[in-house]
């Protein structure tokens, strides 16, 4: 699994390569919501997404022959971007499955950190198919965005850091898609904490998570729609027994909590969020302040998003 | 006039008031511009803009006799709601008068800072006429906007701040409307740097400083159109005698540039600032590096912008 030794080594081996990000508060929003808030900049971090960490972890932890032929993954978002970077920061190539209709965005993205991409139907199989036979091709390491030890190791270096930045945080919200950052939260709540509780946040929209969660079985997400495109994927294998253990609560939010929050962050805070990181605020605001507690982290996963189409 | 104790008096008088603001910089826009940028983020400062240095340093330095009966100013922008945030700070009433046209958000912004709001025509003679009548019949304060030594003590805080926080700077841009801005950080170059050169920038559509400086008389806006809506006012009679002195140059914009600079400044480095904000980065967009600059100060006026009204 991933022991407390493996987010230490992550944490060392990211440094040079990730920011340490910083932590923002905002009296305005205290007084609004009556709690006092430590939001985890993400936003800020490389590639604009916590998925630098993870992705940064596995590339950097790759002996020479295991990396030399490249990764590859099948990612239409923030984790294609921080692992074309990741590979370009060693000099590997990255091979970045997206499907043929993926936003000119994000694939212009891609490529400007050197990521080369193989288009593909807009269908899971044909993503997975298209992976395999890249790989097949070139030899390259599949690097997957959430299923994968190491990138839970990673992704959990961000709520280590935020445990040491601000001390007696009552608990910690975070957005789940697939469960990497979510899993890796409540890892370094477990081992840096005393007694922080971690509460996944998620879009009724795609609540796989919090379906998943209170049945105590992986359901997987069927049809997912929400304007929180980092979270449409379903809970990993690897994410859910961790998050069974470890988290606390899921919570599920309206799409109209998650726009509010989004615009909060924006007009009071003054930074740019995408839909995703507003989801723990939007929790916040559409459920209350989590019980008894009083001094609350959030993680803003990142930050982009296509301002042509802000939802206000 | 504004020696250089009144600048450090005002930073003490203002520090347990305002922000000391942070620095931000950007690897991809050092690439993309070839220089090295430190971007003054006065969009975290108090009531989202460097006004608040200024409000707070009149407000604050007021005796408790003229203070008794309220402060009051004629604006519709950052220096209303800054003045009312300062005014609230001391328990005492601020007045604004603002044009009846004013947008509903500047309006709702300045009520909750505690605000006091009487509505005119839309006309500066209006304006100036009901500032007089509030003035007579309240007995308040006057505190203009930028045409005032104690404002400029205030506003140059930014720039000896940004001096302390980043050495050895070539030279600083700032944005200039009425020249509150512009002159306090002339005055704070000359006063903390080794010859830290300052470079007003202005809109094509507002250029009444341009016109002004290089023609070394004091010339009005007539008519002044730009997105950049906190800089429509024209130069300041005590603003102006310092910026011939001290500033190097002046440089006008087109709108283009302008918005460019914003959506760079949205997309990355993923904060909210205002049109006015982004201008001297329009500068270094449509214009370049200045000669023989490397190192380059740019600072962020506010982070007041109605997000439903985006140019992008």
């Amino acid at each position: 699994m991933v022991a407390k030794e493996d987010i230490l080594q992550a944490s060392e081996r990211i440094k040079a390569y990730t920011h340490r990000t910083p932590v923002f508060t905002s009296k305005q929003i205290d007084e609004l919501l009556g709690g006092s808030f430590y939001f985890k900049c993400e936003n800020y971090q490389k590639a604009g997404a916590f998925k630098s960490r993870g992705a940064v972890n596995v590339v950097m932890s790759l002996d020479e022959a295991s990396v030399r032929k490249g990764v590859a993954t099948h990612s239409s978002g923030n984790h294609a971007q921080a692992l074309a970077r990741a590979a370009a920061l060693r000099s590997v190539p990255a091979y970045i499955v997206m499907p043929r209709n993926a936003p000119d965005v994000k694939i212009a993205a891609v490529r400007q950190y050197g990521g080369q991409i193989r288009f593909c139907e807009p269908t899971l199989s044909a993503r997975e198919e298209s992976l395999k036979a890249v790989i097949a091709e070139t030899g390259a390491h599949e690097v997957h965005p959430y299923d994968d030890f190491r990138i839970i190791a990673g992704q959990a270096t961000a709520a280590m850091e935020l445990l040491q930045q601000v001390e007696h945080l009552d608990c910690i919200l975070c957005p789940v898609g697939g469960g990497g950052l979510l899993s890796g939260t409540a890892l370094s709540a477990a081992y840096f904490s005393k007694g922080t509780k971690v509460i996944g946040c998620e879009p009724l929209g795609a609540d796989d998570a919090y379906r998943s969660f209170k049945s105590g079985k992986l359901i997987p997400s069927l049809k997912p729609l929400t304007i929180a495109d980092g979270l449409l994927t379903s809970l990993g294998e690897r994410n859910f027994p961790i998050i069974m253990k470890w988290v606390n609560d899921i919570s599920s939010v309206s799409e109209q909590a998650i726009i509010d929050a989004m615009r909060l962050l924006f007009e009071r805070m003054k930074i740019v969020v995408e839909p995703s990181a507003a989801v723990p605020l939007a929790v916040i605001l559409e459920h209350g302040i989590p019980k008894s507690a009083h001094r609350i982290g959030l993680i803003l996963s990142g930050g982009n998003v296509d301002l042509a189409k802000l939802p206000f």
